[in-house]
């Protein structure tokens, strides 16, 4: 089987990550986060987005986004997101059975809040009878590959932040957000209003780490229980820290993601010109969406390279590019879609 | 500091398991445990525990427990378990929380449930005031680094069947426990009658991993969707494959083990005999608890030496052994030890 | 204030149902359910809704709801229902947050799923990031005033077998559609393939009893435990027992239900013809929604007579009849009406 | 089968409940507790419990104390009981799986916490894999049926407080302690520093009707929306707030509660005496416990009397006065265990 271009997760671990967790296995450290290579990261995420900014590392990105959750609504409290979020659809329940919340799904067009989307779905309020909106949550990418412009992620805060609701950012890609718009990590959040943010590492590159990062004041406390609780207090903090610390240092987490994003890029180039192919979503960073002509070029592509199907009755599938997609698979999956087509 | 007696999870990460991780990261492979290193993983846990057996990674040990009580119990019914258990002290509440389950404390001189103290637990039966047992929960080794023999094991096992009980092994240590009974892993957990267990990998020498294994039939259906929802399905699933395999892999898991429990017999020989020291409980595995004379004693040692204060009005301190652990740490801690009682 | 149309729980007691509790009054009686009259109770519902059915009673609708889910869904399953229903809409999250389980929307027109609406929900099967359909749930009659024939009744619970789901009916007003079709409890439930019931008896004039009825065999092991623990058993449980055997005495349920319809019918008779008063959705139980042609309309009407504003944007009304809505009630109302559009 | 001892519940509604539930069925009333009588009912718990007090009516016992929990403590936040409390172990673990809390059982000798108790239990403060105390949760009278002094449950609340700590009282039969002790209900609770109480009336000749009494200010934001969510929020709530309202006027709650502590008094004083018959806990309000010679004695009196083994290997027996027990029933049964007894 070739490189295929399924999901960012199917990659490899970054070599300079690999050696950031090499590293970190000499002696003994506490475990559970009281150890120096934790307290160096957190002084990362500080750089990064802001002073104020308190992260703490969980093993996955389902977790980042249930405790994000869990740590901000109360049981009756409610958050808004798109009606594609991850949240809503690929988390098998958790954000209802784990943090407990009910989400109210807003339909977009794009995968993007709009701030009169999510004014639609601030209502009944003060009702007993119904749950309250709290929180607001954006995925950034969208899960259509789609990216929020700084502007965009502004207004929707503003929106929220009007009627006394929080907002989160589901970043599991916001690395290739940022590279993609050429901003700082804390440009596309604190600054723009986030509150909180899943700060996504496993699809750029890391083995396993992603954060939850409070940006807002007065958030979070008591969120080292809640971490315990929720299940994803590592032992061995210090080989997520590692990772973490490898991907906000020199640069890396933008590195990584440009080269997926530009290998998207490339990828849309050298395919969106065939006939019998449309490209069916704005190629914004490290997605690229497609309609093939038939489900029998579809299936003859996957016995070659693995991607998923997006969209079946349409015959859309999606092709994400990683970190490690070189300018070599994309051109040899070009020439095989080329020849899978005509 | 020195290398110290905190944890065995303040250990390294063993040089085989690195090199499985290093091995792992070639090319790309399905997430969340579609990969080849999983799959073989799978045969390795029937080669240990049975051809019935079936292992789920999961990231850490309390989600390995509080899975296993989630997998099996229904809301209305309870876990009996040592008043002592990780699940009962050390897990924040999840098995409550997160299991939805009521656990039933119950008393015991060594950390050990004897099967007259389970029994004295399954009680209240059809009483639809009171949660009804379901499970008893037994931890190899204990948290006072005792050891259930087999021959314990099963006669617990026996009591719980004969009322319909399901036996879960917290087995964080069952390596230790193992090692020390010189046992394979299948003879003190499937062949005495337990029928799910949490095997533990984090404390053995692994960066981070564990797992649920199903060792009786007709259990875990559906486990699938409720590691997703309980926010331990790896998405690079083949990073904790590697480190599970590696250890289920040329022994190493009884290498790594009977190395921390000789070293915690070294220990526990070099000073035992000093004027002040008592050895408060057996040293059957790779813990050691000792009394100390005075808290002063215990500051002086603590500055030099990492370890945990385990019932500070009686001054009694817990060290333990990892993987590790080299004969010289336990040379020159046995004489700090000497050092500072004099 | 006048006797308004605010809601059917708004109403009084019926005397019957008064005179029943009175007569349950007498002597001591073992709590909790293990009493006469409840036994009693029990064989009224096998009476009504077939030899196989069990009735457990509870104090409030959403309770009965939620029970009904809890009881045969598992943490990662779902429950497709319209998205009007009271389920998704007016339990402030409950379904989610005590029966943990998460709910998938499907639009109606008319408040009524169909087969198709369902069918098309059935989806992601064997998908372990997705939740897995498990039931679908309809409400009889619908939040819109709509009543679900048998046949559609059926139609649903085909689709719904076919696939492998149960069907839950929220049966608030079940009373007011079997009345409406002339049909017995049973012949609009367990012949139509309804596997669980939540029997409504508020809004018909009890003082405060539902219940939860499985109809289909094999569900509600351990239900007795469920109850008690989600908030639902009632100590002094014959008086709720005395109010449902009341209602299911002598046909009250039918003769109370056929009345609240039958004033329905007048009022709706009464304003249909009024310039500026649209009839909106058909009237075929005990609801009679309508446009007035302004908000002032509205604001003056309600200083008289209580009544919910249903879609404020539309000016669309909401009201109610009730078992003791009398002639007198409605005409007087309907010339209200008619003044205040003048 | 004679009017009975097994509990208070089994006991019939006062004349003047069932008078003050008829009265309340005069035309129409918005439902959910927007209508005249709960507001009276507000200004009622004001006048026993302080002008701070804020009273919401739920239908059950257990729902007032998983409700006072749920409203007051995050989810790694415990309750300190007594082992022998009703939330412990009568309330089939609703307080962990619906208000999400773990309970920190400590032992008694009489069924009151001490304030030594209660302080050895305030630990592990600050440690992340624990649990962390917020709430004791006291109950008057006792499942043993002792009753707590004001000053007894004052030095409870200022250990609490002291600590940070919240005080709930399980005050299902708080006008048995408070007749018992010649005391107004807000001097056994407000004065003496009760942050929350579950006010019990269904035990007391209430047909079902409880209250979550909100005693200190800063309490029990969102609990509208908490009571909805946990399925305990009447829609005719009328009913409800009638019988608390008669509790709570002309010392109803007096009235009974002497009453039934006074037959218990009587039964004392007639069957102290008998041979054979120990009272084996203080009798200080409406409960007596007795042990009986031989379980044969035991079984010929069931045979004519409903009543509770208490515990079996001590042939320990539980008979509990109600509100309508007479001075007749009392001499019966006390002939009747004389007649056993021979």
């Amino acid at each position: 089987m070739n490189r295929g271009f399924a999901s960012d997760n199917a990659a490899t671990v970054h070599p300079e990550v690999l050696a950031a967790i090499v590293g970190a296995n000499a002696g003994h450290a506490f475990g559970y986060g009281h150890d120096e290579l934790t307290r160096a990261l957190e002084g990362r995420f500080r750089e990064h987005f802001g002073e104020r900014a308190r992260g703490y590392p969980v093993w996955g990105g389902t977790a980042a986004n249930v405790l994000s959750l869990r740590a901000t609504c109360r049981p009756w409290e409610a958050v808004i997101c798109a009606e594609t979020a991850h949240l809503y659809l690929d988390e098998c329940g958790a954000p209802e059975a784990i943090a407990g919340v009910k989400l109210l799904p807003a339909a977009t067009d794009d995968g993007k809040l709009t701030p009169a989307a999510v004014e639609a779905r601030i209502e009944h309020l003060g009702d007993e009878h119904s749950v309250q909106p709290r929180m607001v949550s954006i995925s950034q990418c969208t899960e259509l590959g789609t990216v929020y412009s700084a502007e965009e992620v502004r207004s929707v805060a503003e929106i929220a932040h009007a009627s006394g609701l929080l907002v989160h950012m589901d970043g599991a890609r916001l690395s290739n957000a940022a590279a993609a718009l050429a901003l700082e990590l804390g440009a596309l959040t604190t600054e723009c209003g986030v509150d909180v943010l899943s700060f996504g590492g496993t699809k750029n590159g890391l083995l396993g780490a992603e954060a939850v990062v409070f940006l807002a004041p007065d958030l979070g406390d008591g969120f080292e229980y809640l971490r315990k609780q929720s299940l994803q207090l590592a032992s061995k903090m210090r080989f997520l820290a590692a990772q973490l610390g490898a991907l906000l240092t020199d640069d890396l987490w933008r590195r990584s993601a440009a080269h997926a994003n530009a290998m998207a890029a490339l990828l849309t180039q050298r395919v969106g010109g065939l006939a019998g192919v449309t490209i069916t979503r704005p190629v914004q960073a490290n997605a690229v969406f497609a309609r093939l002509p038939t489900e029998t070029v579809t299936a003859a592509l996957q016995r070659e390279y693995d991607f998923y199907v997006w969209d079946e009755p349409a015959n859309e599938v999606r092709w994400m590019c990683s970190w490690d997609t070189t300018e070599e698979d994309v051109e040899q999956f070009a020439a095989a879609v080329a020849r899978a087509v005509n």
